[in-house]
């Protein structure tokens, strides 16, 4: 039986620059449809920045009609204007996916590096050559930040899959819930 | 020579309550338009509560036309991870703005009450009470958080007509400009 093709855009949101990457997944391929920056240090304002956040987002949603936003979201930060202002730049790519009635999920950095690579302390060097390996290419942008927006699509491609993190492999369905009890909805 | 009318959307958002009030302006008369809360409490969704204040904002701009919202946004908080929700749902109030090309401005709570009270520290309760008496009304709503986003369009009121503090009267530019020396467009 074939399975559904499934379109998910992942983003790595910040006020300067936003990562995103957008993959296609069918079974347990997945194919690169898209990968880049949104730069917004060109815009001295703050809410051109925002603006210029929100516009690109839902110009990638209308060419690439994903399924899902996935969103790398931290749970801590530096202080708490950066998160702030960090909350806004992931409200601007929520509003976008909201608007075109978009689900999304939410990754922390360390779930994504985790389910990557098998290490959640991974540098985004090992996330990036990872990636390569994984989507068959030796083409990825050199900018971290792309790469950055790419790994949170692979990774809840990877979720979606029962894929907890590259590193394990599960030999069933028992092993598996005995690692994720958390996943069982009661 | 008959000033222009501007009309202000003045919020104060929040996860759970948003406050918002819209005044129209005329020189120095103000009148109170509309006065409410956003309460989306009853989502259980954190993305559904964004949706919530991104629609309803929507539908008061394109109700009221606003020239500008003005919006309450605190430079410190409790935790990271509060500022991060609260800077998304200023984020959904910033989105419907900018997707009518509708101007922003940001005051600190302290300006804000500042502004209304003539003290920084004035509590919630203070604020109504002088808004009452600034609008020449005693109907508002007693829940404190749509005063609260009225609050801020007034200030802004005041911020545009130079009137720095409702306790604070200038006698004249020399006085006003030394004062406000930040004001001076060099």
């Amino acid at each position: 039986m074939a399975e559904d093709i499934q379109i998910i855009l992942g983003i790595d949101p910040g006020t300067q620059i936003t990562g995103y990457g957008i993959i296609q997944c069918q079974a347990q391929s997945i194919e690169l449809l898209a990968i880049g920056t949104i730069q917004t240090e060109k815009f001295d304002d703050h809410y051109d920045r925002l603006q210029c956040i929100y516009d690109r987002i839902l110009e990638i949603i209308l060419a690439y009609k994903p399924h899902i936003l996935a969103i790398e979201a931290p749970f801590f930060g530096k202080n708490v204007q950066s998160m702030l202002k960090l909350g806004r730049a992931q409200g601007m790519a929520i509003a976008a996916a909201l608007s075109q009635k978009i689900s999304i999920q939410e990754y922390s950095p360390k779930k994504v590096k985790q389910s990557i690579t098998g290490n959640g302390n991974a540098a985004k060097e090992q996330v990036a050559a990872m990636l390569g390996h994984i989507l068959k290419t030796d083409v990825l942008p050199k900018q971290l930040d792309a790469t950055d927006g790419l790994a949170v699509a692979v990774c809840h491609h990877f979720a979606m899959r029962g894929v907890p993190t590259q590193g394990k492999k599960y030999s069933g369905w028992d092993a598996f819930i005995k690692d994720n009890p958390s996943r069982i909805v009661k």
